[in-house]
């Protein structure tokens, strides 16, 4: 599977079921929450926008999307909700890698370019650095209405793992996408 | 890392952190629970015989070991736990590949070979068929002393996934091991 089959894939409505671990205490988290991933155009005044930030030649681009998300954790009653534009840019020489560039929100300093590989297996690794901290994502299809995330969050220097979750998302077949 | 180094790092004394999704539902649940992993040497009379039962040359195997586990679920009261060995047989031509004999107990009539790969990214994947199921196992480590686990049940024509389980498993490096 390829970056572009990758992403085609995951577009949709998923009904995400998400376990937090805090490693230190032995913790669990439970979040339900519902995740819509949607194509945009690649002239899309956002892609563009993100292409200019970043000083990023949209013809590079492939498949920018829009990810959005809505759920309750059981560690606090509010919901949880957000959306984000992700913009992926493959490597002109290898392309089973690439960058992942993300909107910058309007209360971000820091912005947060992602490096990503899928591997021969199908699975899509995502490594983004920021100040103090570097977050790992792995996600995989078992099938194509059914896909894994694990996401760990290290300390810089990598040795330490604080915290890592487990996304179990199934494809919404009968939803509607706006 | 080769299955050899896989195997190495993987004995110990470890804490381990799972969770348990069942997908059509939705519904969670919590284990902890401590395993230990004990290497056998490869002539122990339990290795021998399960070498015999599959027929296997116990010239052709690596690292045998006991692997143990007691823990409580959220799911019902009682401790959950269990001890087996398993004896990893890598394929003669290709080294990355293998089969894992597990023994079998009293009460058990199906045989449980498994068959594993040891991917470039260094993750374990073991492949084990029953009469109506598939179970996969993918293991990986993100540091020496934590190790991740991902277990998904599938319908045995693979389409279907009822049970998917996250475990973070930390090495305790206190602990004296039996």
């Amino acid at each position: 599977m390829n970056i572009t089959e990758f992403l085609e894939l995951s577009f949709g409505r998923w009904r995400s079921q998400r376990s937090g671990h805090h490693l230190a205490f032995a913790h669990f988290e439970e979040v339900l929450s519902t995740i819509d991933i949607v194509p945009l155009e690649k002239d899309d005044a956002v892609v563009l926008s993100i292409c200019e930030s970043y000083q990023v030649d949209p013809a590079t681009i492939v498949h920018p999307f829009r990810m959005s998300w809505e759920g309750e954790s059981d560690w606090d009653d509010k919901p949880v909700s957000g959306n984000t534009v992700l913009v992926p840019v493959p490597d002109a020489e290898n392309p089973a890698r690439g960058k992942l560039l993300r909107e910058v929100g309007y209360a971000e300093t820091i912005a947060a370019v992602g490096t990503y590989h899928m591997s021969e297996d199908g699975t899509f690794t995502l490594l983004t650095e920021y100040d103090r901290a570097c977050a790992e994502e792995k996600i995989w299809f078992a099938t194509p209405n059914l896909r894994f995330r694990v996401a760990t969050i290290k300390t810089s220097d990598g040795k330490g793992v604080t915290t890592a979750s487990f996304s179990s998302e199934i494809r919404s077949l009968s939803s509607s996408h706006i």
